[in-house]
């Protein structure tokens, strides 16, 4: 989960970030979904615990997690394929369209109210689909609270201009 | 999924927005998920679109599709369940401890930003366990933007006073 | 869930039948999986009850079930998309090479020693993904045992000679 | 994986292989599914590769994958739960009466003609429902080629003479 064994990922934390910040203001600095690190093939995500995600009786909601839980996928395939280099054509890039098609989630403890962690890791990055699961944990403890696993299509690459589409769900 | 045909189910819809009112008011009037209908089985809810539901080009968010197809399946629950006679009792009954287990979501198509409808359906109420599935489809349209099939817990009985733990994710 | 209606649809049962016997002897005549219709974004199969899909008790495996699933899923596809024209190019064609790459399975009820239905229903026929679901019910018998949700990546057309790999699971 | 640290768990590898050669003999002895390593909260079980597990093009059929993980996340569970000290009331034990409820199974990877492994790992045990994933490879190889992610119910004790029903899908 470091920043080493770079080796064939497109992108780093710093540029992942940047990426976020222009494209994704709903998962930038200032937000809840804050990106901690990511590695070959792996992110780490936090959700920074707000009034605004619990439940009545101290929980964390299910949406909150589900939506940890897929934009941690989203963040470690960003990392293998990126969005190019040109600064123009990002928001066209097959990382930037990248969708998720679908996701499997277990609810297995409820979590406390406290910051929940989401570890990411890919099971196949292929050409046009990516795989990959994530274990959600209370900060603190080791006890996963919740699991997903969720497909994601990667769109090809686009050569004319299109109208601006975004990626993330 | 009219009101007919109450054979068998506990709760119809203005006992369910009651209850909603009370121990849930993040599903309840002023809200944004709204009960529309609750039937043998079925129950139809509505995701009255809000800003904050919007992803950068317009479209649902993922999150807010999984929380409105995990609420519709579990009123539906609720409608065949209930929670009881006693008003002192309902926090600690089967029907508002439910809980869910495992959500399995489709997202089949992007929505437009328009209200979002969510036709939910039982496959099957255990003692414990229940099934069910939700279509979801934009107003106004007949073709789905997201499936999801979910599984949730019924807690048996309580007798004792047990602290007050909330069902719902 | 007729012959008529296969505006858009590529393949009828005829055609999906003398396919199978050619391409997929563990599917074709004098198997246990019979395909007994093909409409327009569905099929319906019948699994003939045999010793070897039963368990103790008297109960049909759950890998029969996802079988029949997996494959009723298929077959509405492959009605939509076709292997094409060409004979000789047929098991390179999309059709003959699309592969399953998600099912998620419930199991609802125990079904009894006879034969299954399954009647598949597809949600959604993208270019290179499609999403269909399952509904098994024992014959004479509307309640369902299992539902299943699949998806399937569809191939590139090919253009050069490719070795030959075979679709189905 | 090793059979240390059986604290908790009730049933060691000879258990578990004579408890299948009584009550499964699909999956006993003689059979295609070994089991190899049970451990704490995890199996690991052997698809012997044999020709009726293959498709043409030499590739290993998803309802083998699928039985190969079900069965081993069901040992894992077995191994935790046991079936009790009285041989005659084994076959009504909630360990021997455990079924799966839902499965959500991702291919990843074409797999080869040759044996293959699962690994089970369970996320939670709980009195009534059993959560877990297995990971699937061939043999000598570390790339995954599926992933499976089960839920299972535990049905309570029985005091009562009740008729045998068998529990395995």
């Amino acid at each position: 989960m470091s920043e080493s064994g770079t080796q064939g990922r497109k992108m780093n934390l710093a540029q992942i970030r940047a990426f976020l910040e222009d494209h994704f203001p709903q998962i930038g600095p200032g937000n809840d979904l804050i990106v901690e690190a990511v590695g070959s093939m792996t992110a780490r995500l936090r959700l920074a615990q707000q009034e605004k995600h619990l439940r009545p009786g101290g929980t964390i909601s299910g949406p909150s997690m589900f939506a940890l839980a897929d934009v941690a996928i989203y963040i470690a395939i960003l990392g293998e394929i990126g969005v190019g280099d040109d600064p123009a054509k990002v928001p066209m890039s097959p990382g930037a369209r990248t969708v998720t098609t679908n996701i499997n989630i277990n609810f297995l403890r409820r979590p406390i109210a406290r910051d929940l962690i989401a570890d990411a890791k890919l099971m196949r990055v292929g050409r046009r689909l990516a795989v990959g699961e994530a274990w959600l944990h209370s900060e603190g403890s080791d006890e996963p609270v919740a699991h997903a696993v969720g497909t994601y299509a990667i769109p090809a690459e686009i050569s004319a201009d299109v109208p601006f589409m975004i990626a993330l769900h």
